[in-house]
């Protein structure tokens, strides 16, 4: 299933890097041009894991938050490492907005980049692939694979459009417990991803607390803040403005990729940090000498801002933003509740929970808050903030730091005793 | 010329208060309905200030940091107070983006909300209108009753659209310059703007060192930040990406108000704060009582927003926006210069720097950087951080620590012995 090829030459990086390595969510290619570092091409040197994505499609109603159902649902996913005797290694990994299945290693011989968290999954990373069993599921309401709002709808037979049900954190998490389920997972040793990632590994800890042994929580938080939302709201504007998005009926059509580039940039200035800028670009004008009193690109930042929100409509549907960003939203594990302590009562995991110092995204006190709110339910939770100047991509890129803290975190769980899961629930149908 | 009318009677603040106060750059509005506090309504209770705004223009080439000339100027512009008879006691405002020259007081009886700096301008407040003449220009390239982008180009008889020149910084303060020769100012007592309107105010004191006693620089900056550049950009973006912007040749047609609505949405969400947003908003709903899983407005802080962003459609142009934000982008006054400080090798003013703990915009780091090129020009400067939650419109909110620093900073000035101006420039033909 993952069988490696070594030898295999891979380009060095070039001046062309933004290009080479499009469709990562992170600032790894530009930080070896700014700052001269080449760590992170250093895997590169080795022998290339290669993997393939999955796809589960599961013939059940699955039913969701708002009252819908959905049927079928497939759930792209790939795995990495060998499931032990016991069933006791596994980790699933969760990713954020933009992300997919594909976390570590090539889908090929000839990928150019390897998946969008290979610094931290693979042989001896921060996430062992030699000791344990990876998981990543991709999430239902996205475009990489999974049920989403371009899925055909079984009873038009069109794309769903904008007739898609909107979908929850906990609906993405129900529909991973199929998979689980199918993949014969227990209980994990632990669920893990940061931001978006990381609202699922909650929800994980809450709707399933006897299947996940532990969570690592990077970047996150329990409730979505009001900053986030409305960050999230501009950036939903931008696409509805676009008229070419047509009430999400554009399939077949032109894309509204004006729209959903706007969309884009918004999100990459959150992703970095007033000093990762101030470092990675300043007032560094882009192949000038001299401002151009014109309002083509003067400025560096302007030039990585309109390709990344370029690059961005080749490989993401407008549509899936939307979803994904309303489901963000919704995320408030209080909701209904008088506390979020309360939502943490039967909760029995253990728990990582990261913050970096720069990340006005996802800042700090949310993190402070979610492990105030597991003590107080007298929860094993340990609460580590990373000073780092990355903001909120601080967790793709903090891989160093991550790798000590996750490797005695998961060690010590190996050795202690494991919670007798309640249940596993079988209750599904499922061909791939 | 500044008649006052009292007694009139002011509405009270009601729940409808957001459309009453439409068109303030600020949550002054929005605060007293959050917070229960009606200190801002107070002055309400009082006379009407009625204000004229003035209109001079000046048939002179203003010759442009790109090489372009501009002929005819017009700057809009409102005076309060009265001139002393040795012409000493002059205070230039200058606003930030949106803003205009109606900073303080009432254009008519009928205008239901003052102008945008009402608290700080007028008697008995920091800029005391009893003590002191208070001129507010506004800005060329503006849509507020100067020369901009849809003003008439002479050489075509039509609007001037994107065949409008690139302003600067620079070049705003130079028509500025006319306007205080023709009101006969020689010198400044002091020029002071929060945001953008502080960039005006330290260019003043580079451009014209013998003409302003004294600048007081709110929530600014001596140069655009990577950052703020990168959300400057993404909002043109928004305008670009309107079918309606049509590069800019919309005046008679449609308006790229879509565009320009999230492009001022943007804008907002810097304006504030986390903690501003969490006290103002949090996760409330909007007129719901639980979630609505469409795409409608589910939370207040999307309703406020798209709110704004709608609202800002009808009292701004579209292009104005672009032409603003890019002479905020090209605002460097190190630029060609081997140093910030050595951009203040010419200036002799007395400073008053003050930034506010919660600004993200414009963080206190650019106000140090800007101390501190003062100090190494061993001039008299005075640094003051101001602890608020309001993030960057704390300049506009957190008048009342304002008018003590600006009562202590202004009144030590009156009395300390002037610099002789070196020269009055008069070499402008104007009418009005």
């Amino acid at each position: 299933m993952k069988p490696r090829q070594p030898g295999i030459k891979v380009p060095t990086p070039t001046a062309d890097c933004w290009e080479m390595r499009d469709g990562f969510d992170n600032l790894d290619c530009y930080r070896p041009l700014i700052d001269k570092r080449a760590i992170l091409f250093s895997a590169f040197d080795m022998t290339k894991l290669i993997v393939q994505t999955q796809y589960a499609t599961f013939h059940n109603d699955l039913h969701l938050q708002n009252g819908a159902t959905l049927n079928p649902v497939t759930l792209a996913y790939e795995t990495y490492g060998e499931l032990n005797a016991d069933r006791s290694n596994a980790i699933l990994i969760l990713h954020a907005l933009s992300g997919d299945a594909h976390v570590a290693g090539f889908n090929s011989p000839d990928e150019g980049r390897p998946g969008w968290w290979d610094e931290a999954v693979g042989p001896g990373k921060a996430f062992n692939t030699d000791k344990y069993y990876v998981i990543c599921s991709n999430v239902i309401g996205g475009c990489k694979g999974s049920t989403g709002p371009a899925s055909v709808n079984p009873a038009t037979n069109s794309p769903f459009g904008l007739s898609f049900p909107v979908v929850t954190i906990a609906d993405m998490v129900e529909s991973q417990r199929w998979l689980l389920d199918y993949l014969g997972i227990e209980q994990l040793l632990t669920v893990t991803g940061g931001s978006m990632g990381g609202m699922q590994a909650l929800q994980w800890a809450v709707s399933y607390p006897e299947r996940v042994k532990s969570a690592i929580i990077l970047a996150s938080t329990a409730r979505l803040s009001a900053q986030t939302i409305a960050l999230n709201e501009v950036a939903r504007q931008a696409i509805y403005a676009d008229p070419n998005w047509n009430q999400g009926d554009y399939y077949g059509k032109s894309p509204p990729n004006a729209g959903l580039a706007v969309a884009r940039m918004i999100g990459h200035i959150t992703y970095l940090s007033d000093a990762s800028m101030r470092e990675k670009f300043g007032r560094r004008l882009q192949e000038r000498e001299r401002y151009g009193y014109d309002f083509n690109t003067d400025f560096a930042v302007e030039s990585y801002l309109r390709y990344r929100g370029n690059a961005f409509t080749r490989r993401f549907d407008a549509n899936s933003f939307l979803y994904i960003t309303k489901a963000m939203d919704y995320f408030d594990l209080s909701y209904g509740l008088p506390s979020l302590a309360a939502a943490f009562e039967r909760a029995r995991s253990k728990f990582m929970v990261v913050s970096y110092t720069s990340d006005w995204l996802y800042p700090s006190w949310q993190s402070k808050e979610l492990v105030r709110s597991l003590l107080q339910n007298g929860l094993d939770a340990t609460y580590f903030e990373i000073v780092s100047d990355y903001g909120h991509e601080s967790f793709l890129l903090e891989v160093d730091r991550l790798a000590e803290l996750a490797r005695d975190f998961l060690g010590r769980l190996m050795t202690s005793k494991s919670y007798k899961p309640a249940a596993v629930y079988k209750d599904i149908a499922a061909d791939i």
